[in-house]
């Protein structure tokens, strides 16, 4: 069974086949929100503390940060907004960054083993992301396109991927830790999208056997009511086999159909986690309410 | 290809891996509805009628037709029932009984290549219902129990499938007749029910080349939150292979997940149907708006 763990200084998480699906905070990425850009550019981090905070409250397991701020000194920011990310929440974090000097001063300060987010099938960026991957004992997220681009071809996409995986595997970094991003495209764009990468998942899965990721809302570019394609695509994509994915947990769309996938994917013991979210409480005075405060009592002290 | 071809008197459906998800709208049926079921038995069929409307303005493509009321003349009533829905509305219909008189009847007035609900792997019923099939060129549904009753492994449910199809063949029906449905268990009661039978509606479709259809909301009961796991499931459903469901259609989130599960399978083409439900209209005066008026009237000119 494949497992990439990840953690924290206070926290592990398990992405895998029989694991609920892993959600990875988007919101800590100053791409597109100038506002959030200014202020970490200014040394100003009140967002970030809030973004942070906000998703996993909202139950993400994981979250990414990027500090991708155009002429700011990325490395240094990075590292002042991992630290103290590590400092608020317990979520293991996902380092992101196309700087291999901003990845490095990231996992410098890094405590646990992070996810380094990414590396592609170019050549160049093979060279120094992976070396770095195998020094800080992280795992890494593999953007299936190389050289030549984005294939529109899943099978292309597939050949990258494997190759990124061997190619880890030459630096003595396991599959386990390679998590595949098979590259979303928009279903608005390309009429196959979908259908193509669940194949593609599937093919991840069952031949090379690595967890996968993606950006979840690609596949809804350009459409409207994107919530919830998002979350149907969500929840066939898990059915694939896709194990994690990057997104703002702040959307209730996308979330509950992921807890439905668990659910319904057989990684929801119990549907525990699906009952204590959605389940309406028993009315003050009756004994089935007189119960459940019981429980959550007894859950509460042995937390 | 397979393809599962049922009309009415005015109106084709196609039934198949590359059509839209076949929507069978699941309210004509008395059971449970003492107030229906009151009415029918007095010859009132205005609920029959306001029913049969609203399900095929809400998306149904096909309409299940069930009168089985206790101590009832359950063959008179369906057959009036069915003349009198094949007046309103042009969707072929589903003829819905567990006794065969009241199937014959309804098949006897019906107009065009219905769907028999149902046959079972029981030989009683194989011998009775198939030939009635074959007589009047229904298409028929093949539920995955036999005389032992309803098995908890998948695999014994697909043998059970597998006997039918043959069964079927062996009266003249083809395979492509047949509609299996593999049975939906509620997935609170057992926790692996969705993914097993994710696994057997794939293997329906790769080893015996049917379309699968299914009683949708089974797999919630029990459970809060209903529509949204009823939503996900149909969509994980149909990324495995199932092609056609039973549900009530005026229940918006499980048909918003069906038409997003048609664009992620590619069955959408243009994305047309998903655009046309949920696309914001243009503001009046827009260029875009004269445009998008433009060809709305294009496409009234042409229908």
């Amino acid at each position: 069974m494949t497992h990439t763990v990840v953690s924290s200084h206070k926290k592990t998480v398990v992405i895998g086949f029989d694991r609920p699906f892993c959600v990875i905070g988007e919101r800590i990425n100053p791409t597109g929100r100038k506002k959030l850009a200014a202020e970490m550019a200014a040394g100003d981090f009140s967002t970030v503390q809030s973004d942070a905070l906000a998703q996993v409250e909202a139950g993400a397991h994981m979250l990414d940060v990027n500090a991708g701020i155009p002429l700011a000194d990325e490395p240094a920011i990075l590292a002042e907004t991992v630290k103290l990310v590590q400092s608020l929440v317990d979520a293991p974090l996902s380092i992101d960054s196309s700087i291999v000097e901003a990845l490095e001063r990231g996992l410098e300060v890094y405590q646990g083993k992070a996810l380094v987010n990414s590396v592609t099938g170019e050549e160049e960026r093979l060279e120094v992301v992976l070396p770095l991957v195998k020094k800080y004992d992280a795992a890494v997220v593999a953007i299936s396109n190389d050289e030549t681009g984005i294939s529109e071809d899943p099978d292309v996409r597939f050949e990258v991927a494997r190759k990124i995986v061997e190619r880890a595997a030459d630096y003595g970094i396991s599959h386990q830790d390679v998590v595949v991003d098979p590259l979303v495209m928009p279903v608005g764009a390309l009429g196959q999208a979908g259908k193509s990468v669940f194949r593609l998942i599937r093919r991840l899965r069952e031949e090379l056997g690595v967890n996968t990721t993606c950006g979840a809302s690609n596949i809804s570019f350009g459409l409207p009511n994107r919530h919830a394609l998002n979350g149907s695509f969500l929840a066939m994509a898990s059915a694939a086999g896709m194990t994690s994915a990057i997104l703002n947990p702040l959307h209730a769309e996308e979330m509950a159909s992921l807890l439905a996938a668990d659910v319904l994917n057989g990684v929801d013991p119990n549907c525990g986690r699906w009952l204590r979210k959605f389940r309406e409480p028993a009315p003050e005075g009756s004994e089935q309410g007189r119960r459940e405060r019981r429980r959550r009592r007894g859950a509460a002290a042995v937390a």
